[in-house]
């Protein structure tokens, strides 16, 4: 039985465990990454990596980039240098990238021009989830070509989302994303106006958690220590979801927004919150941690 | 076997039905309420009317007020034509009445020099689950005085939550709505944002429903017709739960963000959203009827 061969473009904290299950499910898997540890981090796991993203592709069906922005993607895919250039045609390119829609758009027809097929599909999950292969994926593109890719990103997902067309997988992240961003500073909100008239964070959380303030932001990622164990709020705040990459999405939700001329005030200022916290002392820590901000910019009171 | 007397002040779209309840289950219930076809209500439904709200509590061991505001409370319980003067010692005085925490400890307070007990008790559930006996209360006052009327408040409820002292019921309903409000106009941002990407709405909400941005406002009061049939979306947004109400409550979590000195800064500006609508197109329609204003708003892009 001849082994399907699956490019992995960026072997981070996302991509890395993604090539590991792969090449664990009986892949080959060639990786690329600029960074000397992830490469060997990735070849301690399985993955084959050399050294450029073209050497990468070359024998591959498949392609999955792992990458930081839309603009890397799209500098990783075009021109004579790139890698749609060197892929056998009719190549599927699966972007697993948190990237702009219209970027995604972009891509996807830079690689269906250059006789490939495309897919966006960002997703969701974090390391965890990276790391036991039970990622969702939002997918966007054709159902043949997710069809064609399937039960290579079945390795990686627990649960594949067709969303509509290209750009539709990216679309339905940062709309997610953006209600995650506001829902956590509500509750947050909510837990600090609570804690300041005297009502206990358990007595909150024991009405809301089952009543119409419910949300995964308090029932999964409570942002107070106690009635979620799990929750990074008991760590810290150690992520998690870290804050910086919480207003990369909700500034990608904001651009799409303009693009579209949409109105969305609340995400508007939301995307303020998290600039002036993921800049400020939220660097470092799960955005759950904003009911700390939240809390210090309370004044004292009487 | 003695039967015991409940007095129910105020017998309108929530009074009405509890009264009803409680009468259905026995008790013997003297209600009144200023407008006629209120009391006509009351009286076909086994409540016995009487003129006057001094008149209704002097036989009652307790009483419970469902009332539009904290003034008609602490207008109802003070001075010498009050019903705290009115009702034999030891009565006890459940306020199930939505109003602003302050008003609610004063209310307390005046029952308790009075030589009284008296809980806050605000509701959850709606007119649903008032006719249904499903209400969820929210409980401020001492565990003793709650015991005290836990037999005839589980009448009307289908679930008690003992919040801490006198206010906390209150502070814990104004918190849960104020995370409500915000999510509500999250979760009809990112819909009309999917909109305008191409995304639809049953993709959004298959993504969403089940991942992290999953809240009540989506997965319950879904605003967009289609994905959860029982959504006031699919009836023309008839309520449901009515816009002025919804901005009744940011309003009292505004005051008591306000009189505590807390930043709630996206509570500040889902109150002013919905100040706008429901003086506005959301008047008599359900508050998820939030969505339509800002697909009108958002301008028809290009």
């Amino acid at each position: 039985m001849s082994q399907q061969t699956v490019a992995v473009l960026g072997l981070g904290n996302m991509g890395g465990p993604m090539a590991a299950n792969l090449a664990a499910a009986g892949y080959h898997v060639v990786g690329y990454d600029p960074v000397p540890a992830a490469n060997e981090a990735a070849v301690a796991r399985g993955v084959e990596v050399v050294p450029s993203a073209v050497e990468a592709v070359a024998d591959a069906s498949v392609v999955i980039t792992m990458l930081p922005s839309g603009g890397h993607v799209i500098d990783a895919y075009k021109g004579p240098d790139g890698i749609l250039a060197a892929a056998a045609p009719g190549t599927v390119f699966v972007d697993c990238s948190t990237i702009a829609v219209e970027d995604a758009r972009a891509a996807a027809e830079l690689a269906h021009e250059a006789g490939h097929r495309a897919l966006d599909a960002p997703v969701s999950g974090g390391v965890g989830g990276a790391e036991a292969g039970t990622l969702t994926l939002m997918i966007g593109g054709s159902e043949t070509d997710l069809d064609a890719v399937r039960p290579v990103l079945e390795v990686v997902s627990g649960r594949l989302v067709h969303c509509g067309e290209s750009g539709a997988g990216q679309a339905a992240k940062i709309c997610n994303n953006m209600i995650l961003g506001i829902s956590m500073i509500a509750v947050s909100e909510a837990f600090v106006l609570g804690e300041r008239l005297g009502l206990s964070h358990q007595a909150l959380f024991d009405v809301a958690s089952t009543a119409s303030g419910q949300c995964w932001a308090l029932t999964t990622n409570c942002p107070v220590p106690g009635p979620v164990p799990t929750s990074p709020a008991n760590r810290d705040y150690q992520p998690g979801f870290a804050s910086p990459l919480m207003l990369k999405d909700l500034k990608l939700a904001m651009q799409a927004a303009d693009s579209t001329s949409t109105e969305a005030r609340i995400g508007a200022l939301a995307a303020a919150i998290y600039t002036d916290f993921a800049f400020g002392p939220g660097r470092e820590l799960d955005f759950s941690a904003v009911v700390q901000d939240i809390r210090d910019r309370s004044q004292s009171g009487d």
